[in-house]
């Protein structure tokens, strides 16, 4: 399998964040082709050590080549271009295959 | 469900935290009671955005009560006595409910 990570800085506005969040950019990531599970934090993210962000999104695809088809797609472009919507605190998007150990 | 998600900084020397990580960390952290998935990245993590950490590692368990009990168990705090061992360009813990969307 292999995973996009998105973690999500505070930002400025909350309550603006969630909503668009839920209402608008759920909606649009959903639709990337290839996606097989997308999951976030449900409350808050509690960190023993380090800064936690406010939000975790993990999109999960079967392979690197499917997260790189999905990226390139017109579906994944539309999610990019609708962070800068919401994300005011800031965004880390990481990518990686994953293995179980 | 439930997560641990860790995030280790980039380390001094890559590859004794791998062998560290391999050969002891693993072991130790797959006797935490309630573990139901344990999922490293195989091969790099890319940052799209934002900085890559060397290596993310995500516990999943069935809820945070689950969570709560494995940290403090002793098969828990073993595998935070650890950390300091390998984890010398340090890790973010976080704990979060995950919920589908």
């Amino acid at each position: 399998m292999a995973q996009i990570l998105v973690l999500y800085g505070i930002p400025a506005d909350p309550a603006a964040f969630d909503h668009h969040y839920r209402e608008k950019h759920i909606p649009i990531a959903n639709k990337i082709p290839g996606l097989r599970s997308y999951t976030i934090n449900d409350g808050p993210v509690n960190a023993l050590s380090g800064t936690a962000p406010y939000l975790i999104a993990t999109l999960e695809f079967d392979s690197m080549d499917d997260v790189n088809t999905a990226l390139t797609s017109p579906e994944g472009q539309a999610a990019a271009a609708d962070l800068p919507n919401f994300a005011s605190g800031g965004a880390t998007l990481l990518i990686y295959q994953t293995a179980k150990v």
